[in-house]
C-alpha cells in the first residue's frame, strides 16, 4: 500500500478523491493562482473524527494538509500545494440554533448564509457579512476573521466567536469557549485560532454569538465629483458616529458594475457612497441628517430612502462590483486599509500608483472602517502589463504600511501577500508568529506558505 | 555589587525600591492573600526603555517579574512572590485622544477612569466599565480582558483593543496593531496578550477604540421574592433583547450594601434587578416595557426612572457591594458564569453549596451575561469557617464548569483559582497553554504561578 492508499482504507468510501480531475477545482480559490500545486488527495471529511484521522495520517507522513472551506478565499490561503492534501470541510455543514443562549452551532462547512438564514428563523441576526455570504464558508470566515459590509457598527467575525473545536497538528481535537458569553480562564486561545488562516489548527465547530434581528434601515446614496471627496464626507461623518453600513465605490467599479449588471448608477459619478443607519425611529432619521450633511458639504448629490428593496438594489450593486470587474480582466487583489481619518490619502496614494503604472485599479471600499479594495487589473496574455500590476500591487501595500495601516483587514494574507507581511509587522513581531507557529504546529504540516 | 544594586543602578534614582517597608503595599491585591510572598525590590518604571532594563536585568538573573497595575485585582494576579521583582506600571500613566480616529492612546498605569474622563471631553465613550473604574488601570483591564456593567451590551476590554505595545519576556519591545480598525495580517498576537494576565508579556501602551458618547438612560429597578425569580426574569429579557445594563443583588448583598451605606433599599426583597436601556427615545420606551413585563411576569414590583442621577444611585448601590461586603469577614471572591438560560440553576447551586457548607454566600451578578459574584464570607479567625468556606469555593467553581460554564468571567484565574483550571480547559487545552507559554516565555520568569 501506498501511504496514500492507507489514508483511503482509513476513512468511509467516497471520503478521499485522488483523480486529477475531481481534485481540479480544489486547487484554487477565488483569486485563481495559476502556480497552484497539485495536490496528492482531496479528503472531503464529514466529521471531525475523519479530520483527526487524516491529520494523523498527515503528521506521520510528514504531507502538508491545506484546510478548506468554499474556496471563495481573495488570498490563495486554500491554494493546493504539491504532494498536500486538501482537506475540505464543505460536508461538515450542519447549523443549530440554540434560541434560548442566542448561539449559533454551525459546523465549518456551513455557508455563512446558512447560518444568517437559521437564526432569522428565530428572529436573531448573525451579523458578519462579507459580501460573499452566499458563497463561504463559516470555517473561512473564522479562519481570515472575515469583516464584511455591516463591521462599520457591527463588529468581525472574532466579535461573535464564543467558542471552537479546532483539530490541532497532531490530531488532538481541542474545545475552546462555549456557549457562556464572558470567560478569561486560561490564555485567549480561542481568538488565537480566529485569524490563523488554517496554520494552527483545523476548526471542526463554532459556536457563534446572535444578537436579536436587526431593526429597520434607511439607505443613503450619495454621488460625488471626486473620490477624496466621497472619503472626505466619510471621515466627518465617522468623526461622530456609526452607520449600520458605508461602502465607496469608484467610477471604475461603477462603470463595470453598469457594463455587467446595470442598475441605474451614475456612470459620470466620481464615487458613489451607499450607506445605511438602522438606529431606531428619530435617530435613525438624525443620522440620515447626519449623513446627507456630511456628503452635501462635498458637494455630492443625495438621495434617501427608506424603503428597504430599493435600499437592498444599491447593496447588491455593490456586492456585484467583484464579479463585474472579474470581466475586465486578470486581477490581482488589494484589500488594503488605513486609520479611518487617512482613508483619502490611501485613496489617493492608490491613484497616483494607478498613474504611475499605467493600470486600471478600480477601488471599492467597506470606507466606513478605512478598508479598501483596489482590484488590479491587468492582462495575463501581456507579461508587460502583468510586470505593471504586480509593481502596482507592492506598491499599494507599501502606502498602506506608510499610512500606518494593513496590507489586508479582511481577506488575510494567503499566499499572495505573504511577501509584504515583515514589511507591515517588522522582524520581531514575525520571530514571534514563528515561535507560536512551531509551538502548535512544529512539523509545519498545517497550510504550509499561507498566512505569513 | 549585589545583583538588585546592578538593578538600581541601571535606573535612575526613585524607581526601584527596596526596603520592606516601601514595599509592603505592592504584595496584595484587593484578594489580600495572606501567603504573599517578599519581593526582592519594587520597580515603578517610567517608561518602556524601563520596562525593558528590568525584564532583561530579571531574564539575566532568572528572577520572576510580578506585572502590577492599580493592585484592584480580586484573584492574587498581582500578589508578590518569594524574590521576584514587582513591576508597577502605576508612574506611567498619560492618556492622548485621537478624535479623528477615535481613539485612546493609553499608558497601562492609567485609570479606566481617566480613560473615560479624557474621552468624554472630546464627546466619545470607553464602554468598559469595571465597577473598579476608578481603581483599576488599563494596563490590569488589558491583563483580565476586564468587564463590567456596560458588558452585557457593548462587550469586554478585548473588544476595544486595537493595538498594544508589549515587552516580551526577553526584554524585546513589540508593537501590534495600531489605529486601524480591521487588521488581519498575521496572527492574532494582539488578542493573545489581551487576557494572558502578564503571563506573555509586559503591556506598556494600549491603543483602544472609542464610541460615540452613550445616550441617556432610563433605569430600572424591579424588587422579587426569590433569586430564582429575577433569575427567570433575566432569562427572558435576555432571549429577545440586549439591555445596556442587567445586574442581580441578592438579600444578603442588599443588606450588606444597606448596613454600609443607607439606600433606602428594600431589606426584604429576595432579589434585585438593576437594569438600563440606552435605546434612543421610542425604541428606549419598548424595552423599558420589555423588561418591565418580564419583570412583572415573576412577581415583581417594578419601579421606573428616566432621571439619570436617581439611576446612578442605584448603581452606586451596586458598585457599592464589595466594600460593603468586606465589612462582614473575611472573603473568598468566585467569579463563576454559565450560559445565561442556566443562570437560575448556577444560581439555585450556589445557594445549596452555601447551605450545605453553612456558609453565608452573598451574590451580586452581572447577570445578564451570566456571570456572578459569589462571594463567601468566612472568619479568618476560625479555622473550621475557613475550611468550610474553602470548600464551598471550590464547588461553586465545579458547579459552574458542570453546567457549561467557566471559573471566571472577567478577573481571572490570578494565583486564586489555578487549582480549578485544569477542570474546566482539560488535560489537552491545559498542554497547549503551556506549549504557548514556553514558546513566549521559555525560563518562566513572567508573573510565575499566575494565571494558569
Ligand atoms: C465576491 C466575493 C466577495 C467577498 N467579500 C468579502 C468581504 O466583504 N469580507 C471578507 O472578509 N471577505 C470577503 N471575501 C473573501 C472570502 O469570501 C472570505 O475570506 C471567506 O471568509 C472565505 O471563506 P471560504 O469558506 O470560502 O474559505 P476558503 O477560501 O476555502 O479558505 C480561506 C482560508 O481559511 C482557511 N480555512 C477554511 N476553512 C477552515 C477550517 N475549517 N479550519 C481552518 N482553516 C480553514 C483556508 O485554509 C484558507 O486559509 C469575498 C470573496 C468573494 C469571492
Ligand atoms: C470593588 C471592585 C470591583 C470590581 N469590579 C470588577 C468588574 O466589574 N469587572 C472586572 O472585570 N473586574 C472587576 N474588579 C477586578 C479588578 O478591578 C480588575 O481585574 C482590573 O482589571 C484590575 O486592574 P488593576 O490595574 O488593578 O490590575 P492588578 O490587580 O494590578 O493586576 C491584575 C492582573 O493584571 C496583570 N497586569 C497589570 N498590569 C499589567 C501590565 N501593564 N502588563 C501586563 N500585565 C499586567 C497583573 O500581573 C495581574 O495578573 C473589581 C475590583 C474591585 C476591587
Amino acid at each position: 500500500m501506498t501511504s496514500v492508499d492507507e489514508l483511503v482504507a482509513a476513512l468511509p468510501d467516497g471520503v478521499v478523491l485522488t483523480d486529477p480531475d475531481g481534485m481540479e477545482k480544489y486547487r484554487f480559490d477565488w483569486s485563481r493562482d495559476q502556480t497552484a500545486g497539485k495536490p496528492l488527495a482531496v479528503v472531503r471529511a464529514e466529521d471531525a473524527g475523519q479530520v483527526q484521522t487524516t491529520i494523523r495520517w498527515a503528521a506521520a507522513h510528514d504531507v502538508p494538509v491545506v484546510p478548506r472551506g468554499a474556496g471563495s478565499g481573495l488570498s490563495g490561503g486554500s491554494t493546493a500545494v504539491d504532494g498536500g492534501i486538501v482537506l475540505s470541510l464543505e460536508r461538515m455543514n450542519a447549523v443549530e440554533i440554540d434560541t434560548a443562549c442566542q448561539v449559533a452551532i454551525a459546523e465549518p462547512g456551513a455557508f455563512n448564509a446558512e447560518v444568517k438564514a437559521a437564526a432569522a428563523e428565530h428572529g436573531l441576526w448573525y451579523p458578519p457579512d462579507p459580501s460573499s455570504f452566499q458563497i463561504c464558508s463559516i470555517g473561512g470566515n473564522v479562519a481570515t476573521n472575515a469583516g464584511g459590509l455591516c463591521c462599520v457598527k457591527y463588529g468581525v467575525t472574532t466579535d461573535y466567536v464564543l467558542g471552537l473545536d479546532v483539530v490541532l497538528a497532531d490530531g488532538t481535537l481541542i474545545t475552546l469557549g462555549g456557549k457562556r458569553i464572558k470567560d478569561v480562564a486560561g490564555l485567549p486561545l480561542l481568538k488565537l485560532f480566529v485569524g490563523s488562516e488554517g496554520t494552527l489548527g483545523i476548526v471542526t465547530r463554532a459556536i457563534l454569538r446572535l444578537v436579536p434581528q436587526q431593526g429597520a434601515r434607511s439607505t443613503l446614496v450619495a454621488t460625488f465629483a471626486t473620490v477624496r471627496a466621497a472619503a472626505d464626507a466619510v471621515v466627518t461623518m465617522r468623526s461622530t458616529m456609526r452607520p449600520s453600513m458605508l461602502e465607496l465605490m469608484d467610477r471604475p467599479s461603477i462603470n463595470a458594475v453598469e457594463d455587467y449588471q446595470p442598475m441605474g448608477l451614475d456612470r459620470a459619478a466620481g464615487a458613489l457612497l451607499i450607506a445605511q443607519s438602522d438606529a431606531p425611529a428619530a435617530a435613525r432619521t438624525a443620522e440620515m441628517e447626519t449623513m446627507r450633511a456630511a456628503c452635501e458639504a462635498q458637494g455630492a448629490e443625495v438621495f434617501v430612502t427608506d424603503d428597504a428593496d430599493e435600499g437592498e438594489m444599491f447593496v447588491q450593486a455593490r456586492r456585484a462590483s467583484f464579479p463585474a470587474l472579474e470581466r475586465r480582466g486578470s486581477l490581482l487583489l488589494e484589500d488594503v486599509g488605513a486609520p479611518v481619518p487617512l482613508l483619502p490619502d490611501l485613496l489617493d496614494a492608490i491613484g497616483a500608483i494607478a498613474a504611475k503604472h499605467d493600470v486600471e485599479i478600480p477601488v471599492v471600499a467597506h470606507a466606513g472602517d478605512g478598508n479598501t479594495h483596489p482590484n488590479i487589473v491587468y492582462d495575463a496574455g501581456d507579461p508587460d502589463s502583468e510586470k505593471r500590476a504586480r509593481q502596482a500591487f507592492d506598491e499599494v501595500m507599501a502606502a498602506a504600511i506608510a499610512l500606518g495601516g494593513t496590507i489586508t483587514g479582511e481577506h488575510g494574507v494567503g499566499r499572495a501577500k505573504r511577501g509584504a507581511l515583515p514589511d507591515q509587522l517588522g522582524p520581531d513581531v514575525m520571530a514571534l508568529t514563528r515561535r507560536v507557529k512551531d509551538a502548535l504546529d512544529p512539523q509545519g504540516i498545517l497550510n504550509p506558505g499561507a498566512g505569513f
